[in-house]
Formats: C-alpha cells, structure tokens, sequence
C-alpha cells in the first residue's frame, strides 16, 4: 500500500479523498492555489504545498507543478478526483513517466473512451446497446444528410472529441442540418483541434441511468448498481438517487451487466460510471459516454452498497484485489443526493460567491451524510464551481429517503451567500418527483 | 399515528427525537428550561415550551409542567428520552391517566423491572441465568452472614430499590460486612424510603455486555443484536461498541435469546436494554437489570442493522407491529460510539461548562454520524450533564471502525471549552483497546 498520497484536486472531493486516505493509514499532500490557502483541504492534508495562482491554468491544471510537489513531497500516487486533470490521458502518461502511480485508468483506455465514435464502436462490438447512429466518422455534410435521412429526424450531431456540451447540436428539420453540423465542427476544430463528427438519433424524454463498476488489474469487473441522474439543469446533474425506481428487475440486470461488458471491453480498471440513456416507453436503454473517473454522486451508490468506492480506488491501484465479488453487492434501500451550490436560482442561478458568516449543517440521526468542504468564516472563491455540499441520505425506501432529505434541508442553515437549497426543497416537494416521472428534460420545464 | 409529540427532554437526545418526528411527518413540541432558550432542541421543535427555571426539579422533571404543556399543544404523546423521566413509573401513569401515550413500556413493567429483586426473580423463573445470590430479600445481617459464606467472598450487598450506585456495597472480607449492609441499608432507606436488601457474588474482570430488544404491543420480540459498553469511567460509559468481538456466535445467539426471554417474561413493549455481566474466563453471562427506555449508546446498533429505534419506538407506541421479524435483523460490521463531554480529564473530568468559541465537526465520508445539539456560539449551560456530541462510526470491521473514529476525532475542533477528544483519542491508540482486551475496570486501573 501507498505511504503517501498527493491529491491534485480541491474542495470536498479533495477533502473525501484525505479523510479516506487518513482512515486508510496513508499520509496525505494536498495542492492548493492563493485563494486556496485557508481552504479546508488545504487544512486537512498532512501536507500542502502551493501550486500557482487563481487562474487553474496555473495551478490545478498545471501538470508540471503537480507533479514537482508530488515529487518533492515522495508521494507514490496521485488521486485526480473528479474534474481538472482525472481524464486527462497526457496527465496520466506524465505520472507514469515520474513513476508516480495515477489512481485511475491507464491513459490509453481514458483515450479510448474518450474518442466518442470510438467508444460508440467499441460497445457495439461488446454487444453493449447504442442509439441507432452512424458507424463512425461523417466525411462531411453530405453523408450527414444521408445518415439523418436514415435515422429519421431529430438527430443530434456530435464531435468525436466534444465535451462539456461543445460540438453538439440537435438538428429537427433537414434544413438546419448544414449550419448545426458545420458550425459544431469549427466549434470542435477551434476547442479540441480535432473535426471528425458523428450522428446519432435523439432520444427525447428518456431517462439518465449509470452505472457504477469497479474493476482491478486483475480483470475482475464488478457493478455496484444503477443511478437515475436525470434531474439535471444545463448539463448539470442537480439531484440524484439510486436504485432507479422505474427499471425492472430483469431491465436493471441487463443494464448493470451491459456496463460489466463495456468495462471488460475497455480493459478498464479502477473506478468508472457507465452513462446510459433510458427510454421508459420502449424498455430500452443506449451507451452513451463512460467516465474514467469518481464521479460527484458517488456516495449514494455507497450508502446503498456499504462499499467505500474511493479506497477501492486506492486499493486498486495499489494492484490489491478488488475487496468484493458481485454476489457480495446487496443494494439496500434507497438513497438521494442533493447538490448545494452557492447560486441564485431566481437570478438564473448565477454564482454566488462570498463569506459564509454562519453555518448549521444537518447532522445526526440514521443514514445522513454530508459531504463539504466548507466552514462557518470560509470565504468562497470566485474562481471555481459553485458547489458547496452533498447532501446524501439513505432511507429503508424511496419515501423514507425524500423525508429524510426534507429534514436535512430544512435543518442547513448557510447565511452570507445565496444556495440551491429552497429550490431543491420545491423539488422535493414536487408531486411528479414524488412518483418518480421525471426524465432529462424535467427541470428545464417544469415550473417549480 | 400520531399528529404531534412532545419531547420530555433537552439536549441531543430531544434533537433526535425531533429529526425522527420531522422524518416521520409528525410535530413536535419541545420543552425547556430558561437556560435552554437557545438550546437546539427548542430552535428544531415546531413549537417549543418554556416549563421553568434551571433546577431539574422545576422543569424537566415537573410532571404537571410538562403535562400541562402537552395538554396546551395537544401532543397525543410524550417521548421521554433517557435519564430526568424516562424511567418514572408515576410519570407514565400520569400520562396514561391524561390520556396522553407515554413513549416506553407500561408503568407497572417499569416498576416491575426496577425493583431489583423482583427483577431478579423474575428473570430466574424466566431461565436467564443471574448472578448467584440470594433468592429474594435478606431478613437481616444474620441471613446476609449465611449467604455470604454460601456464595464464597467477595460478594456485593445491593437495596431492591438502589440506582445511581446508592444502596451497593462491595463485601471483600467477613468483617466488612455488617457494616457493608447497614450502612448500604440505611441509605436506600433514606433515599428511596425502602430498606429492602439482597446479596450476589462479586463478578470480577467482567465485560458489561448488553442486548438492544424491541417489543410490540401484539406480543412481538426481537433483538438486535448486543453491544459491549465496558469502558467505563465512575458507572459511566465512556466508548461503546457492538458486535462484542470477544463472544463466540454460540455464546452470542445465547445472550440474545436470553434478552428475548427477558422482555417477554416482563410482557415489555417499546424499546429496551437487557444489561449482562459477561464473564470471559468461564464463556459465562449473568442479567444485571433491564433499562426500560432507549439508550444513549443506540445509534451503534441503528449502524450494524440499519433499524432506527426512535422511529420504531414511536411506530410501537401508536399500536403498529414491528417493521421488522428476527430474520429481517442482519448484523453488518462494526459500529463504535464515543462519547465526546465538556470537561477536563487532566483535573478528574471535572465538568467544563462555557461558551463554544469555534466548532468544527467531523463530517462526511461513509459511516460517519455525529449526534449532538451544539453550535458554535452554543453557551453550554452548567446545570446539566456535560455531554456534548456523540461520534458513531460504522466500518466494515473493527479495524476500519477504529481507523474511522480516530479521523473522527482528529477532525473534531472545540473551541471555548475543555473536552475528553485528547482521552478518547488515547483509548483508541491504547494497545489492549486494539486487542479488545478490556472489562469495565480497565478505564479505572489503566495509564493511558
């Protein structure tokens, strides 16, 4: 096992990761930028060592001054978190070359992964179901228009390369076809330098279902269920919980097992999240990405399982052997995270960062848990995102879950800067999301 | 169920009473004393109750001021926590008579349990072993001299009605006897107004090893499972943990059984604790007495089953069955409680009342809980016990749950008053602790 660790993330991964490090008899280093300096994680590590400045060009997303601390500091590992540098493939090759174990998968499976058309091929020779799309890359327009023609209309265009939501659009009518498909490809060409294209069909008010697996260097792969993440704002996951209410037993078998072939097939190791889209009216379910990282709503998938998904990381990539077989896995009762972000949602959730001048976080009582990296007088940098804690409950079942998440954020408190937490609270309170009919599309049109 | 319970208590056993009333749907009413206007509980309560002064006897324990609170706010039931009137019997009478549901068993099984020899009969004729000793009350000092030499020395001399450690003298040699019992006598005479005495067996060495039980109003009885509170400091527990490693699975179901017998020969319904005396040496265990309330140390078994006792405590008052059958009941690592107080371990624990300066509290990660009712800018007010928080951790197994509980505590920052962090700290790295190794004179005789 690892003496020492270097976390090259902040907040409350960072903060996740050095407790589980801690717990684990494993020193830790912490990196942090100027602003940084007073951050908790930054205050929890054994170490900390200042990489740059504000801008994370110059400090998370510094390789080289990451991995000088790493060296300087003797750490053996680097654990990426979530975010900045963990699906990085160059990040990955770097550590190796310094001979500093990455905690994550080899840079050549974050590569392939994450090439989409690439990907999207790989499943289907896993046997792994995709939205109905093109075999890889468009030559240009014209194919485009005969691709869309075959799928039939809406499809969406995407890059290869894309990512955060750039190279992508959806195309309704053959006449919007050539400007979407043109204009996402200099917008890939100028993000990523990189303009292959592919197509896919869309699938409209389907569900967002994912997959946790786990899979060590010695070719064992295991899933630890499925999470319903279709509560989202932009792109941006905003609620989720697990297991998925309206998946089947024999469809949540099938999914789960799809995501243990598609890890096998990748030849992946360490932690990674299958993302699939689910479209309830049919039963049917399509790959969509995989994310070679821990993702922010890891911890329900915890609370249901009992499993520590980060020190599995560590032990994985310390070449042990994964703790757990699949018969081991038992989902128990059903858990809900909310995100806590400090923004206005009656300002269009605009960023709102500032002192907190007084907090009372929910604590106590059965299956509650807080994720943070927050304090009462921690000043809120503007330069990174605006999430300021997990909210994550377990309850015996779903309902028992939604109260439990009902108690916990009528009992946080945070003063000096506006939160999410009224508008997860009208969620909650929503009679849709009480009978679980939500998909993708629910919060960019429901009137909370 | 019911619409609104009042809470007979303050601290953080009130503020998790409320978080389960809230979770469950039902109000609370809290009540307080003048000290306690800005304590937790009266800010969490839906609605909150001033019942007097800073004297116990002029609030928490004033029955008719607490009566007349719940008969103002038109709580249907009375939850009364641990310690002030928990264990009263009258108490539960007095409710009974207004027609208000006292949460915990029935008055007469109360008082049917505290009588220690009655207890004690009726354990025997149950088949749960007892320490051996005499069968009923002692006459006199010459019966005490008869039975002392029947048993072998040391023995202990103990009034029926004792608690709080009055009325209980240990007998080494025959010449400390008479005095021993007189004195034992005449204190329980003067405390309780009953003079009653019996006699057992000095157990020495032994773990104090106790069984979680819940019993329905439909003759339903199940345990879950046991814990072993032996670190103690002065009769009070210190740091908890369940399973107890040390006992076989045979000697386990035995206990356990046993306990069911117990509450079932006592006809006991709602929450309750069988407390034993396990003597390592022999595999042999002997019933001390029954708590008829629940615990302060229960969150440790809601960890390692997943079953919320307050709620079922509630659930069972309202007339509904178990939730759960014995076979439902499965034991998952291991969970360990400490107990985090407001006083000086360096001046003989004396207790430190005052102002919380700074508070940062160990959150976060999986299996992690903190129960408490403070806040920073919290007064902690001198007129009651000095407990502040309770850290439970739940690991996969001893090791990880000690490795847990010691990031807990590392993390844990009080400021503004002195507390036993540093001394639960020490228990954990004390070597025999890491073996298990202890009864409930270790705390007493080791140098930590």
């Amino acid at each position: 096992m690892f003496d020492k660790i270097l976390i090259a993330n902040r907040g409350e991964i960072a903060v996740r990761i050095i407790r589980a490090c801690r717990e684990m008899g494993i020193k830790t280093v912490a990196v942090f930028s100027e602003p940084d300096r007073e951050a908790l994680h930054t205050q929890l590590a054994d170490e900390a060592v200042c990489i740059g400045s504000a801008k994370v060009g110059d400090s998370y997303l510094d390789m080289n001054n990451i991995i000088s601390a790493a060296v300087e500091k003797q750490a053996q590992a680097i654990h990426p978190g979530f975010g900045f540098l963990s699906e990085n493939s160059m990040f990955a090759g770097v550590c190796k070359d310094c001979n500093i174990k990455f905690i994550g998968p080899k840079g050549s499976v974050i590569d392939a992964l994450g090439n989409k058309a690439n990907a999207r091929q790989m499943m289907i020779n896993a046997g792994v179901p995709v939205i109905p799309g093109s075999d890889g890359i468009l030559a240009d327009v014209e194919q485009a228009y005969e691709m869309a023609d075959k799928l039939g209309y809406p499809v969406i265009v995407k890059a290869s390369a894309g990512g955060g939501g750039k190279g992508i659009r959806i195309v309704r009518k053959k006449e919007e076809l050539k400007e979407a498909f043109l204009s996402a490809q200099s917008e890939t060409k100028a993000a990523f330098g990189d303009d292959s294209m592919y197509m896919e069909k869309l699938i409209e008010g389907a569900r967002h279902v994912e997959v946790q697996i786990l899979g060590d260097s010695f070719g064992n792969v295991i899933h630890l269920g499925e999470r319903d993440c279709s509560l989202q704002r932009k792109n941006q996951k905003v609620l989720e919980e697990t297991p998925c209410e309206v998946l089947s037993e024999s469809t949540r078998a099938k999914i789960c097992d799809s995501a243990v072939r598609a890890a096998k097939a990748a030849g992946y190791e360490n932690a990674g999240t299958i993302e699939f889209l689910y479209d309830e009216d049919s039963d049917k379910y399509y790959f969509m990405e995989m994310n070679t990282r821990v993702q922010v709503e890891h911890p329900i998938t915890e609370m249901v399982t009992g499993v520590d998904i980060v020190k599995e990381q560590i032990r994985i990539a310390a070449g042990e052997k994964l703790l757990y077989t699949q018969d081991d896995i038992k989902i128990s009762g059903h858990a809900i995270e909310c995100r806590i972000n400090a923004e206005n949602p009656s300002r269009n959730f605009a960023p709102c960062p500032g002192t907190i001048d007084y907090l009372l976080m929910p604590s106590g009582g059965l299956g509650l848990r807080v994720d943070s990296a927050i304090y009462q007088g921690y000043e809120i940098p503007p330069y990174y995102d605006s999430m300021l804690a997990k909210v994550i409950v377990h309850g015996r079942d779903r309902d028992e879950a939604i109260a439990k998440m009902k108690r916990a954020l009528y009992e946080f408190i945070i003063e000096g800067v506006d939160t999410n937490i009224e508008y997860q609270n009208k969620i909650l309170n929503n009679k849709q999301f009480e009978k679980c009919q939500y998909n993708t599309s629910f919060l960019e049109n429901v009137k909370l």
